[in-house]
Order: structure tokens, then C-alpha cells, then sequence
């Protein structure tokens, strides 16, 4: 078992030290910072419990990812033998993805708000909380928040042999947005 | 893309057809009401979206995975090459599952409440809002509401070749929730 508790090791610091330590060391102190318990499973064959306490920096969508105000918080993440990636998607009022397809498909799952959602060459289409969407591999969309209101989904995959989530192409426009193309 | 919307058709029903409909038919409607719209890739290739509307009703966990009253909702369910099943698990005051292992691992991501979670010989773990456990293939564990507060997780996994999630074994008894064993 793995723990990693920033908030325990932040309290052993100074105020200037504190202040010295930016948000990239900080996230650097979470990812080591590791405590690891194991156990023996029916065949003796030892066995962990890693445990990711809530100290995981809310991270902002890149410009070559996203249109508009973004916020990404790590949900779960590939790791041995798993290739599950999991990520909270806020989307801020007309913010949304751009173009792309994933390897291995995707599912998101509204948990707030008001979004818009869409295929290439379908319509686009409003989802609501407790609504999920799958995205078959390779196939072309988008999805973000509705113009006036904010959205946040879960967004859940997997990756491909060689950790890839997903391939990006070009921004969608105003005009695809609004509904006209 | 495929649409399944339950509200629609209950509509459409008299009132004594609406209470002829019992949980098991409506759940099969659900699933059977789905309108697809099919895009086209790069390759010319066809590509669907498929969305599931909030209309799938909240499952009772099963006692023989669960002490105590659980309430499921699904979240994501593997489809064509997509192995991944995603569940929103909510457990009351007491309730755990059973010892259990999961083939490719899990992904516990808590979203509300007190819980707790311990792998076979290891300490029991508190675990709140934004802290995630991975779970190792094979790896006997646990998890649950504390005794006096209710806790919602995510719960994430990979299904196996034979579209299993989950192995089961004897219920967590009194005494080792307690943390006496």
C-alpha cells in the first residue's frame, strides 16, 4: 500500500520554506512522498495497496488541447498491468475539446452542468448530468461545456500499448461551436 | 450514436400500462430504446457515438457481494473493444462488500462521506473525498462506508477476457471491520 500525503510533510516546514516551494516541487514532493504496505495473496505471492490521498494539484487544460478555461483533476491513472486513465473535466461556459479521437475508445459521464457533445458529421447533441457518452476508437469528436453554463464530466479510457490517450487535431471553430457547420 | 430515453416512452403510456411495467421491464425498454447515428472517419471507416441518457435505474448490491444496504449506478460498461466498467457505489452507515479480487485491478476514486478500505494482513485504511486506491490483480481487499457514515466511490476496472470484474469470497465479519482481525 502507497500513500502519499503532501498536507503531513508541508506542516513540518517553515512559512518561508513553505513559500519557497512552488506548485511544481509541490507536485513532485506528492509523487514521491510514499509510504508502501504489502500483503501475501492466496498463492504467497506479495501484493500492494497504493493509496493516492486527495493532495493531487487540479491541473489547467493546454491550449493544444482545449478552447477556453479548462481544469483537469487526476481520477485514476495507468499503472502496471492497468490502463485506466480517469480525469474530472471542469469545462468553464463555452469551453470545449478539441477535434480527437482516442485508441481505445472513451466514455464520459456528466456530473454537473450543461454540455454539448458531437461526432464528426453528426449532430450536436446536449448532455446532462448522469448522462454517459462512448466514443467508438478512432472515431472523430468533441465535447466541452453549452455556452452559458459550466460542465463538468469524468472522462475514462484506455490507453494503448505505448501510454497514448488520445490524437488531437484542430481546434473546433465559432462556427462548427455554434452549430453551423 | 444511440440514444436510449426511457422518459419518452413512459409517456406515452396510460397509467394502468405505466404500473403493469415493473423494474425488470423497464430496465429492458432502457435498453432497448437506443437511436443511432453513424458518423464516417478518415478511412471512410463507420463510427458511431452512443449515448446512454440518465435513465438506467439505481441497482440494490448484492448480499452475496455486500454487507449492509449498497445502492449501484453505472457509470461506464465495456462495449465492443472497450473492456472498461465504471460504477458509482453508494454505501450506508456499516456497509462494505465482501473479501473479493479483481483480475486487472481497481480503481477506487471516494466522491463523498468516511470509508474505508484494507487488503488482506494490512492496516485498515480511512479514506475520504479525492483520495483513490489502486488495488493490485489479485489482490484480496475490502472496502466500505465507516460504521457511522455514509461513503460514495467511484469504482473502475478493467474487465477480463471472459468479461469478469470481479472474484468473490467470504463476507468481512463484525470483528474484522472492527479492526480486531
Amino acid at each position: 500500500m502507497h500513500i502519499a500525503n503532501e498536507e503531513r510533510l508541508l506542516e513540518a516546514l517553515t512559512p518561508n520554506e513553505r513559500r519557497a516551494l512552488d506548485g511544481a516541487s509541490r507536485k513532485l514532493l506528492a509523487s514521491l512522498e510514499t509510504e508502501t504496505f504489502t500483503a501475501r495473496d492466496s498463492s504467497d505471492r506479495e501484493v500492494q495497496m497504493e493509496i493516492t490521498r486527495n493532495s493531487v494539484e487540479t491541473k489547467p487544460g493546454s491550449g493544444e488541447w482545449f478552447t477556453g478555461k479548462v481544469y483537469l483533476d487526476a481520477v485514476a491513472a495507468p499503472i502496471g498491468a492497468s490502463r485506466l486513465s480517469a480525469t474530472s473535466v471542469h469545462f468553464t461556459p463555452g469551453a470545449r475539446t478539441h477535434w480527437h479521437t482516442h485508441p481505445n475508445g472513451q466514455t464520459i459521464y456528466v456530473t454537473e452542468g450543461v454540455g454539448l457533445a458531437q461526432c464528426r458529421g453528426g449532430p450536436i447533441e446536449v448532455i446532462r448530468p448522469g448522462d454517459r457518452v462512448f466514443f467508438e476508437p478512432g472515431e472523430e469528436h468533441w465535447h466541452g461545456a453549452s455556452p452559458n453554463r459550466f460542465m463538468t464530466h469524468l472522462a475514462m479510457l484506455e490507453v494503448d500499448d505505448e501510454g497514448n490517450n488520445a490524437t488531437w487535431g484542430d481546434p473546433v471553430t465559432d462556427e462548427e461551436y455554434g452549430g453551423d457547420a
